[in-house]
């Protein structure tokens, strides 16, 4: 019975999400959900990319949290439009819902926009099961985390595009950090997903993710 | 309407945590619930605490994931009774329920047994919503994870009664991290709970919170 209301609230989330994912080819919008634990660096990570994406791409930005609004006030300094969401209004929800997204969007100016980036609550389990309308999904993992994470969360995982593994830099401190395990756990859960190894401090191996991201955009923009 | 069936969920919870509880206190074993991020170092935290604690203290370990039995066979080293509970046997819950808990006691002889540390499934929301019968509750935050976590996740910190701050041997090489600021949003959010810092990769600080948790298990051991 608990299944069954679960799947019911899957079905809901599911007709809400397509609503979007309508709208969102109306406007030839590519919608990227960017997931991870807290802490792995996705708002830092989004920071550059937007910055240095902006001289190309209209970017906006859908930034949850459970509480406050810090990430939205990080991410407004790259000068696009940012909105916060705070899921204690939602009931305190650990994931982005579709009906969150929608309301969202009605605050943003969506004409125009090429890429919208939605961040989602710190969570490397729930986020995984609802769809919010997107056209990609990508998981950050921050190498502090131990390389066994995709195998323990790998719902995660087989759900996106791709993985940006963050914080290389620290890895010259993490003697029990092995990348080639890492990713080879990716590997294991999800055949042919691309890792990216970067550092979103230091600003290394960001140019094949940026690239990714781009094609993508532009994939979007040609219909 | 979904608000209620989430009130039924958690009212069953409850009642089975309530069995629990009883137990436990029947046979005189504290209980302790740790939970966390992804990868903030709970499982090296508990192979050293046990170990440390294993001439004094007769403890017993269930440990929780979606998926994989890595933790187990760590925490198998420290030479003391682990039961590995995979939630994706439970529909991939992201939380250790009391159901759970339940059954997971089953499988361990618990006469005699001190301590029964809990390590929660990795996610700083879902977890802090679910009584399972514990005696207290810690929570574990890596110095890697960012400073606002508290904040950002205040019903996780509101509910444990003690936060570790841990990988502290990290804090050289983390520029942003301000140590006094985490401390103070943890406060924010739960006025006097203790903040034991510390890392559990080189033992520094480690000794506050044994002695912490040693004089728990005493007092639930004197009744």
């Amino acid at each position: 019975m608990e299944i069954k209301v679960v799947r019911k609230v899957l079905d809901r989330n599911d007709t809400t999400a397509n609503r979007n994912r309508m709208l969102f080819a109306e406007k030839n919008i590519f919608v990227l959900n960017v997931m991870s634990s807290p802490g792995s660096g996705k708002t830092m990570t989004l920071q550059k990319t937007l910055k240095i994406l902006a001289p190309e791409i209209r970017s906006a930005v859908i930034v949850g949290d459970v509480c406050t609004t810090h990430d939205a006030e990080r991410l407004a300094e790259a000068g696009i439009p940012v909105v916060q969401v705070n899921t204690d209004e939602f009931g305190g929800e650990c994931h982005l819902g579709a009906h969150v997204i929608e309301k969202a969007i009605d605050s943003i100016e969506m004409d125009g926009i090429e890429l919208l980036i939605v961040e989602n609550v710190g969570n490397l389990v729930c986020p995984a099961a609802f769809d919010i309308g997107e056209d990609a999904r990508v998981v950050v993992l921050s190498v502090t985390e131990g390389e066994d994470k995709p195998a323990k969360y790998p719902a995660m995982f087989r759900v996106c595009n791709a993985a940006l593994l963050n914080k290389i830099d620290l890895l010259p401190h993490l003697d029990e950090f092995d990348v080639e395990k890492a990713a080879g756990y990716i590997q294991q859960v999800h055949p042919g997903m691309p890792v990216f190894r970067m550092s979103a401090k230091t600003g290394e191996g960001m140019e094949p993710w940026l690239d990714w991201l781009r094609e993508r955009v532009r994939e979007k923009q040609a219909g």
